[in-house]
């Protein structure tokens, strides 16, 4: 009988062979094969699960004997009895090899596990967290032997773990001796280590169970969304938005550079705020998920680089103004604490790189969650906001750009607008011959001329709302091309009543008890301007590919998720496509945020395709404004539509008496960038 | 003529050949020799100048011809027109290599120059600082290449420097844009590199022709000490101390870790406490060197445990009982403002490493200064402070121990005690015929008994007038060995006078008009604690290397350069010694501390050290009791010191006049530490 015997792991399929008696861990680890241990193989984690195979395995040549591996231990069976194993499964720290033998690493037993994403897309997300749970036991401290208890917590890692030369911050100093003094020298220390060597970012008495999370946030300028993520299998136990306090100061991202260029230190006073946001933010993160803030090791930020500068305490004027100079493009990665999230003593934060000064982090989030590059067909991905960032690309090339689209595509300056809140109307429909409208509410599941829809209050209009609205009005022939809004008697409905020299479409009317809910000539030129930023945006990257169309259209951010596909391309928001082709990729930019949480190589993959991503300036390319002004019509002035006009009809009206088409044209003079 | 040129650079000896019309600054570079640069090359900053020689040198076998440098150019000449240029000297950036030549490199334009230190010992101090101006250009930023002015600047490092990957924190790229663009795209940075790669710590717009500055601080418990010093030759251009605030929670070190146990926060309240000194130290000094705080991109704490633990913010707790675990013992680097000293944004602070759990950085530093390691004979280092750090070594082997003295050697718990200021008496003699005393006092050079002394307001006793004042009382026989003061009967003088049970000494009493200066009995015990306390911790070390005596004794810290050798030996504080080999270091601990900030060689240096020092625990070794109560007799109740008593007489009296010794012997319980 020979001294070693052959051992295969399944699903990675490595072997080798290894001496008799050798612990499957040990195996695994000698093996290169990713099986997890937070205990480092003190039977008391159970993190290193695996299931013998046995029987005959002709593809490996193989056969397993019922004993090949040792009997279960005290150690198994108490574990069992306390905590219950599965059927099969075995403590790999406890169960020694004694013959040839087939084992089976689940999913749940490797780090580097493979997690499929529940979205549209459906990618396959690689766990690669860059802090990961450590149980050590430190010596005690000698007379003798001088050493500081870090340094012995260093000893420990690295003689345990192999982990060796790790560093402490201050903070985690701070919490250092009372954690291993309650923890009888045992901690579980959570260790960091993006590529840039080992940190000590946080530290537990005892073996901790649970795993260690993250924060996911996507930095928006009217509002911070977050996700609670645990850090072992990348599951999120918590969303939540909260408003950017920020809008105080402006609304747009223009006028908050312009508050700090006319408020010395308003920059400061910006910084604070979102600062404390982001306390808020990770307090109600984890009280929704039931953990403590200190349970937060890591956060990734993405977002633009306004917010980038603010959020970092940059005076972001160099933004407001050619030639839109970032002070620092590269991803950064720094202690949590620094930019006001409450976590671990040492908790570190990644900030995705910018891809230019219009173009951030969130877009290059986008990127790196929808991957145009990894496709032979050409993607444009559009993530509308209150600034809209567009990628264009393939798997030759990706350009990016951001347009100032406003606030309107999200409710604002809309006469009736207001945030996506129950009560507010958010889809419509209108009967092209009757042109009577009927209208679903957020928390409604009903159309409003249903007997179930009742007597709820109408709040608004939300901005996927006034997007089918503007697109319902111009297929029922209320809206001609030029985006007026014809009279009663041009349009035959006396829904349509004049306000001042225009005319207004009333979609519900309440008063005087409740609110009059109309949409106006002024609500409908807002919408212009927002899609004609869009849409010109869009071109000008189609211009510098050398197209025409799109092979796929994918609306992005947390907005796009509600926009309807038919009703964005009537309005000429998007490019003609087949409606087949046009999908919504939900909160991209926040799932980007997750995948760089999760996963170290996701960071260093989306840093350099950034750095292979053109980036268009739509502030200082002559052709955006020429794009600017056809896209104002409904849907474009020039480009035909073909793919919408086959499914779609779009009434020939026209409601201009006369007098030029001035007030129809896209002469007014839009605020640039938003 | 061959294309190239043999070119000889002194003091360095290095030589080599190089391409006829390279630049002199050119050629030091490929040779690998030592010649400064601020612009890179630019002919602005001067740093490069050099002396060309002429004529024969045999030892070279080379001749070199008046016209081996090309003519003096016209940056040359304008610069010595504006600056001024020594006569012979060249600008090494502008001087081409024409023919074989001798350059030598005067030691203002080395980097690594070798710079004799004012203090005794004038150890040579080699300049290494980690922090070096560099003079860069940065390219302008531009639309279509979207990098941040961040990553443009370090490729101007990488291209014009060879400084590849600089990193820089938030601190720095919030100040980064500003200094940019009113420098023209033209800023000198502070690169510091400890060898952990290079990081931008400080700009400012166009040439910065000042050196950068940098602070050694000795954080004492009563006192913080600082130095300004320049960056460029390690001069020094400020000095100033600031009373260490905590003294509001406790006198001595033990106090002050008893306010923590008792207090909770206490800790946070002294750190902040700290920091806010280390502020107003950093203004101090930048006020009296007439520079301002920004330009300070270095600093360097040495301190002793508790301190250490109090300024990083970490509760000292454990170092007031046993094991004494220090949290960290390593050396630290971190940003400056972390512990409140105000200076550049990003200026990094060093903190030696600690030697154990009493013996802390502050002992380090003297043992970097002292270097006991570099000598064959056995040293004995003493800091004596209220804390006293104790370090006997030789080439071959280094210990190291603390004693917890107490404030006594300050004036403190003495009952005319004072610190050290003007009219404190700080020198003194007693006549052992008369009994008479003189006295100095601080601010005035005449003795007490002549006439120039005139009529000054005398105040108090500092702790070198108190030991003086002990010592000459032991040897003009008003006190015995075992520290009895006699009655005035016994010694013969009415400066006796009874105090209860005991006698004290007056030295001068100006009742009631002024103040009526006694040395009691209660002083006399003080001292001879602090003083066995000391001693003992000697005789600790000396019995763990296994001598009876030591070849000399340096006496450290501000205090100990005050002291006098003779009367130190008197008491019996130190051991037994030619009085010509006892010497003061002066402040070594400062010392120390300005050594770590101008060398990065000094640091790795010391942190090598201070792994091969043993160290003794007192607290815990038996024989401390003993020879602490062996040494509480004046000088001693068994140590010969034949030396000491070759040059001094010392009266057999005895005061004790029956009840045993106890008033007189060490059974009094000492408070340990402190």
């Amino acid at each position: 009988m020979s001294d070693d015997v052959q051992v295969i792991f399944t699903p990675s399929g490595k072997r080798g062979r290894v001496a008799r008696g050798t612990r499957v861990l040990a195996a695994a680890r000698k093996l290169g094969v990713d099986l997890d241990s937070v205990c480092g193989g003190r039977g008391i984690c159970s993190k290193c699960q695996i299931a013998p195979s046995y029987g005959d395995f002709p593809k490996h040549g193989l056969h397993v004997e019922a004993d090949a591996l040792s009997p279960v231990n005290a150690v198994e069976e108490r574990y069992d009895r306390v905590r219950g194993l599965k059927p099969g499964r075995r403590l790999g720290c406890q169960a020694e090899i004694l013959d040839d033998v087939v084992i089976d690493v689940p999913p749940e037993s490797q780090v580097h596990k493979q997690v499929v994403r529940k979205a549209a897309s459906e990618r396959v997300m690689e766990m690669d967290a860059a802090t990961r749970p450590v149980y050590v036991e430190v010596e005690e401290p000698d007379m003798h032997r001088p050493e500081g208890d870090f340094q012995r917590l260093a000893q420990a890692l690295e003689r345990q773990w192999r982990i060796a030369g790790a560093k402490a911050d201050l903070e985690l100093l701070r919490v250092l001796q009372p954690a291993l003094r309650k923890g009888g020298w045992k901690v579980t220390v959570a260790v960091h280590d993006a590529g840039d060597g080992p940190r000590v970012t946080g530290i537990w008495p005892g073996l901790r169970e649970a795993p260690l999370y993250g924060l996911a946030i996507d930095l928006g300028s009217t509002t911070i969304a977050g996700h609670l993520v645990a850090l072992d299998d990348g599951r999120v136990l918590a969303s939540a938005g909260v408003m950017n306090p920020q809008i105080r100061f402006g609304e747009d991202l223009m006028s908050r550079v312009s508050y700090v260029m006319m408020n010395p230190g308003g920059d400061r006073e910006m910084t604070q705020a979102v600062h404390s946001a982001m306390g808020d933010l990770a307090r109600e993160l984890a009280g929704e998920a039931g953990i403590e803030t200190g349970e937060i090791v890591e956060a990734v930020v993405v977002c633009n680089p306004v917010m980038h500068h603010l959020l970092l305490g940059i005076d972001p004027v160099e933004l407001g103004q050619a030639p839109f100079a970032l002070a620092t493009s590269d991803s950064l990665e720094f202690p949590a604490r620094e930019i006001g999230i409450e976590a671990a003593p040492s908790a570190r934060v990644y900030v995705l790189p910018l891809i230019a000064g219009h173009v951030g982090a969130d877009a290059a989030a986008v990127a790196l969650s929808e991957a145009p590059q990894t496709r032979e067909e050409l993607s444009l991905i559009v993530d509308v906001g209150t600034n809209a960032e567009i990628i264009l690309g393939n798997s030759h090339r990706v350009l990016a750009c951001s347009s100032p689209t406003g606030p309107a595509f999200e409710g604002a300056q809309i006469s009736s607008g207001q945030r996506a809140a129950p009560g507010a109307i958010e889809r419509i429909e209108i009967d092209p011959e009757t042109k009577e409208p009927r209208f679903k509410i957020i928390g409604n599941d009903h159309w409003s001329n249903a007997p179930e829809f009742g007597e709820p209050r109408i709040t608004g209009i939300c901005g996927s709302g006034i997007i089918e609205a503007v697109a319902e009005m111009r297929m029922a022939g209320i809206v001609d091309t030029s985006g007026l809004i014809g009279s009663a008697a041009q349009v035959g409905t006396e829904r349509c009543v004049a306000n001042g020299r225009t005319h207004e479409y009333v979609i519900h009317d309440a008063s005087p008890e409740g609110p009059r809910i109309t949409v106006t000539q002024g609500d409908i030129r807002a919408i212009q301007l927002a899609k004609s930023a869009l849409y010109a945006g869009a071109r000008l990257l189609m211009d510098e590919m050398g197209v025409d169309r799109v092979d796929r259209v994918v609306l992005a951010g947390a907005f796009g998720a509600h926009i309807s596909p038919k009703h964005a391309m009537v309005l000429g928001m998007i490019p003609d496509a087949p409606l087949s082709a046009v999908t919504s990729a939900g909160n991209a930019a926040g799932t980007g945020a997750r995948m760089a949480l999760c996963s170290v190589k996701a960071r260093r993959e989306i840093e350099s395709q950034v750095r292979r991503i053109s980036k268009i300036e739509t502030a200082i390319e002559p052709r955006f404004q020429e794009h600017f002004v056809a896209a104002n019509a409904l849907p474009h002035a020039s480009d035909p539509f073909p793919e919408l006009r086959s499914v779609v009809t779009l009434p020939e009206v026209s409601f201009n008496t006369g007098g030029g088409s001035g007030e129809g044209g896209g002469g007014r003079r839009r605020r640039r960038r938003g």
